[in-house]
């Protein structure tokens, strides 16, 4: 590939929103911007590879800079998610031969994918086919997730912020119930089905005096007795105890804890946060103690009020490191953070190849949780630390935030 | 009485935390030390009233500066809360014998109560048993209650910070639900079981372009079916629908509309939080719709992190303005806020007697009610603007907040 392909980029999200994914979008398009030699037009891809699809682009160049400025403070995906999973195209080749129609017709030849585990599955497909047919195109996946499930790289952009809003949170729940003589046990219910690095967060807040005294993530088998014990020791000695939980906990059987006592809807589906409920019940059968269950739900992915400003930072370096390493003519990878050092946090930039990512999650390792299995090494606190330092400006005006607004048309394009 | 009473000051903290009472008891302390002349000692209440009849104080002076310095941006009760409804004097003495008793051995002269609704009862029944007894003490109400429901004060310092983290985690989850080409429909439950105000400032979102479509309040009896018509309507045409509604709603026969289809807990209660389930299950239902219920729960109360400028500012001012009456000789009268414009938004300080404000709750009037009874009006927009104003800078250290630690010995005194 030659390092000067002249051409237009197409940027889209997908997946999950997190409070910074619009920050890395705003890395992809101002460092874009700086290279209007070989990158001639930017297009944001409206609901991701729906968009592409369909024919449903913006021009980035249409939109007002002062939307565009607002983009690394506004939460949720600007540009519109998607949760499309590709069929491989050696069994069904309709979506990519669509792909390529809409590439040549736009001359799409840098293609910027922003999004976690799926998302970066779906990123390799269309490199590998672009290959296969000969169609010259960088594409670079940009990670994006809360729940810091992506391999290799150190962390990922959206994790930051999260944990965060959940450490002070759950340190600002410890403080409320200190209120009374007699405080209450507290069982709060945090994202992650398979991995706890969300909920393992609330340990940081632990770390300076309030927070939870219990913390329970999916990478250890729950065990109720051994929490019942947990809590009533924690409860016997402070008249109160926090507790957080993973909504993904599993017994050793594997089979999910929040299904044993769990509610279903009124179509029987088994309803999204039941772990918190499960548990205060069990506490309240078995030891007669009152509790509250709280879900922290999706405040925790979407909380542009409680940004870290790492993260803001990253989320944004990370579009950049895009641009550079695909006009450098990279393809077929994704940008990671490497840790140079915690103290003082530095960190570099580098890229993978798709296929040591895609579809792959990357647990907490065992030494990050304690020997008990409820709560958090010194080693996660010094992992996670330099993540939620530092406080971001969101643009507040008459009290509220004010967040983009990018505006597609249907009739456009 | 003189106005030149010298003896010791006695402080305590009643009802549901705010994120601001600790300003306020900031405001009482500064204001009293710069009356060193008069106010000899300061002494905090452990738990309210109850640190009152067991003499389990601290004296102010022995606690660091350093934290009391914390104490603006401190949630929760950092002098610890109490829920204690004094009986009538004339039934039973009891208590009031020795609430004199303590005052009198540590020659207490200015008590500051600060609560809501109930603490002001306390603190009306102290000053007329005072008065009776010929014991002279100034008895002063400091307000505090996120649910703004006092009467005569304008609003209540903790409303303008429960309602700035209301609004803008309204604002958030409802850009959110924009990522997908198809969002749901979210059921936010807010705290408020007979006043409304917490949910209205939902509107405040709205009113800048994210935020509740429909918002319930418990001031107007709630129709399940015009409920059902409303989001209907709204997601016919969005595809995508956000409720705020207030956990007290009552349908027209003045029956909680949560009991319904309430759940109840292992001891029978209905466990608080149900309204929220209770609306989507009839939207799922009747509808067909997916939705998503989401319970703000003590978040909103303790957001230390998200206060408002105005909030803790008046926070602190009715704190020194308590302090400032008594020792100008007032008695038995709570600290108001008198708004003298909105724009610019001035106000002034006064008081009331107690006996106007105990147990009176103060609720919405109907023109702040948009005529249709599913969201706000200008009125009520220019009425809450100015209280969220402005940022606060929460104490960080590694990312998370730094909060007062108010050191109580069972053995001190």
């Amino acid at each position: 590939m030659s390092d000067f392909l002249v051409g237009n980029l197409l940027y889209g999200q997908s997946g999950g929103p997190s409070s910074v994914i619009n920050a890395s979008a705003y890395g992809v398009i101002s460092e874009a911007r700086k290279r209007s030699s070989i990158i001639t037009e930017i297009y944001a891809m409206h609901h991701g590879i729906q968009g592409l699809l369909n024919e449903d682009f913006i021009k980035i160049g249409d939109q007002p800079d002062s939307q565009l400025e607002l983009l690394p403070h506004t939460p949720g995906a600007a540009f519109g998610s998607v949760r499309h999973k590709m069929k491989d195209w050696r069994v069904d080749e309709t979506d990519y031969i669509r792909v390529i129609e809409v590439f040549k017709k736009y001359n799409i030849r840098y293609f910027f994918y922003n999004g976690g585990n799926d998302s970066m599955d779906t990123c390799a497909k269309i490199d590998e086919y672009c290959r296969h047919v000969g169609y010259e195109c960088r594409v670079v996946g940009v990670p994006k997730t809360i729940d810091n499930d992506l391999p290799v790289t150190d962390h990922t952009p959206g994790y930051g912020s999260a944990a965060k809003f959940i450490a002070n949170t759950l340190m600002e729940i410890s403080y409320d119930n200190d209120a009374y003589p007699k405080g209450r046990v507290n069982v709060v219910e945090i994202m992650g089905r398979n991995a706890g690095w969300l909920t393992a967060a609330g340990a940081l807040a632990t770390h300076h005096g309030f927070g939870p005294d219990l913390i329970y993530v999916p990478e250890i088998p729950f065990d109720v007795e051994k929490f019942k014990k947990d809590v009533k020791k924690v409860y016997d000695e402070k008249q109160r105890c926090l507790v957080a939980v993973s909504e993904g906990i599993r017994g050793a059987d594997g089979k999910l804890i929040a299904t044993v006592g769990g509610r279903k809807d009124a179509f029987g589906h088994h309803q999204l946060g039941g772990i918190a409920s499960t548990l205060i019940r069990i506490i309240e059968n078995d030891l007669g103690i009152s509790c509250r269950a709280i879900e922290i739900s999706l405040l925790q992915r979407c909380a542009s009020h409680l940004q870290s400003k790492t993260d803001v930072t990253e989320a944004i370096d990370v579009g950049s490191t895009a641009v550079k390493a695909a006009c450098k003519g990279q393809s077929g990878v994704m940008v990671t953070i490497k840790r140079v050092s915690s103290d003082p946090y530095i960190v570099k930039y580098s890229t993978v190849p798709l296929n040591q990512v895609a579809n792959i999650e990357f647990k907490m390792p065992r030494s990050m949780i304690n020997e008990e299995g409820n709560g958090m090494t010194k080693e996660f606190i010094e992992y996670a630390a330099p993540l939620i330092e530092g406080g971001c400006k969101p643009v507040y005006r008459n009290g509220v935030q004010q967040l983009a607004r990018i505006r597609y048309d249907e009739d456009d394009d």
